[in-house]
């Protein structure tokens, strides 16, 4: 097992209805030495890939994004889930929904921020059927920005979304792939060699 | 001027109701190197007071934070603003009120990561009239954590939530104190020394 798969055998919580809790170092309270170790791997994977700029969605994704930033020296740009006031000019605009919440939303950012001159590096959290990865591909092709690499720190492998983005020719990195959960059995993680 | 009240100056837009935007650098594009510098501040000013955790509110809290609790080696806890299906047990809740939204929310916190043991630094990008502040301060006290201080990116000088703090007896660090801004004259510094 790789530090993350370790970790989450050793602090994660298996909960009814495919819940992986692990809110205790990645997502409400937060290891910023795990999360670094997380950043510096994307980094070694991705760093000859010319990428200029780390996307996120708010919230979560935003602690794994500014770790691999610093050591890609680039800005991250998160998107944002509501319409702020504060969002002014033109937005790209997604529609994703939330299985978690089971409502629509969307996620935007504002065009400034991204353009064909970018080589993007989207990260987050966790991938399962992988709605909001797909509002963020779908706003890099509005501005026609490059999707240079997909960082992901836990992967549901028994849910469909990585293996789209991998058919459709994204290079996917998941830290840790859990294919299969039981509140009794524990975890079962993908060999990835 | 200090390195973030340059950084203001430059990048920073003045628009009609007091809104200063700060998204290229601060809460939607993010300059990483910038916000390390913000937390190495934090951390020379509090580094001798016990802090053993770093508490803000999502979303654009938890770049700073991230970076600040590097320097401290302690871990982020941020609170949530809306209750989610994947914040069970018992849980801090304290009512905020939004006047960019104009509606109130929760902020909430999963009681199990904060204590009558912990001694925290609370962090936010901007400080106006501090209702956001206040629910972070009152979650703290609900669990008996002790605030070792308060540190703040922007704050809006011409508004009262960093003077009500201070009277309260918290010590507040705000990087940058804009005293007045005006979308012709531009921004008025507070000169701290």
């Amino acid at each position: 097992m790789n530090f993350l798969e370790e970790r989450i055998a050793s602090d994660g919580q298996v909960r009814a209805g495919n819940i992986l809790k692990v809110d205790s170092f990645l997502n409400h309270q937060l290891d910023v030495e795990l999360l670094d170790k997380i950043g510096k791997t994307f980094y070694k994977k991705y760093k000859d890939k010319g990428i200029n700029k780390v996307l996120t969605v708010e919230a979560s994704g935003i602690a794994i994004a500014c770790m691999t930033a610093q050591y890609f020296h680039v800005p991250v740009v998160f998107a944002k889930k509501a319409k702020s006031k504060n969002l002014d000019g033109d937005l790209y605009t997604s529609v994703v929904h939330s299985f978690t919440y089971d409502k629509d939303y969307n996620v935007t950012l504002a065009k400034k921020f991204l353009s064909s001159e970018d080589k993007v590096l989207l990260v987050d959290d966790f991938l399962a059927v992988g709605k909001a990865m797909n509002g963020l591909i779908d706003i890099c092709n509005q501005a026609g920005a490059t999707v240079a690499g997909i960082g992901i720190a836990i992967e549901k492998g028994f849910q469909d979304g990585g293996s789209r983005l991998r058919g459709a020719g994204y290079d996917v990195t998941s830290l840790a792939i859990v294919d299969a959960m039981d509140e009794e059995k524990g975890l079962t993680f993908r060999d990835q060699g």
